[in-house]
């Protein structure tokens, strides 16, 4: 039976870890591909192409835009960063989950055309946590904190628009988590509906 | 954090391993328990009363039932069987996650009640691998096993009105399956408000 991918979109405030965990998630995944974005940035150092972005111009970018092949996109810092469309459907037509680590207002994007995407949150234990976690990275000043954790607070109390959240305690439990949550979904009534019509009707 | 237990109705055709499943799974679990049913009909040689159902006479079951003290309840060759209320609320308060093992119309009862539980139904990967297993089991007639399939097939059509199938192909994937959707559950923003709210308020 070939099955369409299941598409998951996994956000979560600056400094929770999601990079880590997602790492490791890959490690003990043979059906799962990370979605890489597009930007006009331009390379930093040791960036590949098509490894870490899509490098593309900005000219390019808004003919994409324009003509609807960008699942979702933004601007930060007069660049833009976005979900090429085209390599999504591909992966998830060939069965292959495919996930999106993207921020709130592209994940609501996201949900508008992929209603039965999968939408898991991660969430500091608590904020004092992800107050201790920014400042330990020890890259950022004062101010720079003070902004994530607003913005933390903003996109925590969105958490109730995703469908799942996963408190990341420790990256091994918070893994675990998401494992489950990729198999149970894809147990779930209503990507198998297909499925359930040809055994009962074959009955 | 108290949270509470997740409800959990297992269901399917019979014949299609439910109880092997179940057995195996629990051994793996610390927080999760069984729901023992009651019934009129007299105990078995061998079976315990509290440990394989809860034997109690025909007057009580229906005083039972008329104080809303089943959580669902059906009649069978003049004997009632039915899940008691009481023991099922105070392990979910507890926060242990309470399976039911019931069919088709008990799930449907239980949902008005629960519409919070969690609804697995486990499918044979064919109705021809069905047949198979009941008519292997060699203690039932050819015309046994014809109300059977019928039944099967009814039931299979209202899979449905569940959350997941599972389909059992073998126990340990399907044991696997299973424990992922309840921890999958139990990352679930539907049942995990209380702590989102929490979190972001102290932000």
């Amino acid at each position: 039976m070939a099955e369409r991918g299941l598409l998951i979109v996994f956000s979560g405030p600056s400094g929770v870890g999601k990079g880590t965990v997602l790492k490791q998630f890959m490690q003990t995944q043979q059906n799962c591909t990370i979605s890489i974005s597009a930007t006009t940035r331009a390379p930093r150092p040791g960036e590949q192409e098509g490894v870490d972005y899509y490098f593309i111009d900005k000219e390019r970018f808004e003919r994409m835009i324009a003509g609807d092949a960008m699942l979702e996109y933004a601007c930060y810092g007069g660049n833009y960063y976005g979900t090429p469309r085209g390599p999504v459907e591909e992966q998830l037509r060939q069965g292959i989950n495919v996930i999106l680590e993207i921020e709130l207002v592209g994940a609501l994007k996201i949900k508008e055309q992929y209603p039965k995407g999968v939408f898991v949150f991660v969430m500091p234990p608590s904020i004092q946590e992800l107050r201790r976690r920014l400042t330990s990275r020890g890259t950022e000043k004062e101010e720079a904190i003070a902004l994530r954790m607003e913005a933390a607070r903003t996109e925590m109390e969105q958490a109730m628009l995703y469908d799942y959240i996963i408190v990341n305690e420790d990256v091994e439990d918070c893994c675990r988590k998401f494992e489950a949550i990729v198999v149970a979904e894809g147990c779930a009534v209503r990507h198998r509906k297909e499925f359930i019509r040809e055994v009962s009707q074959n009955a």
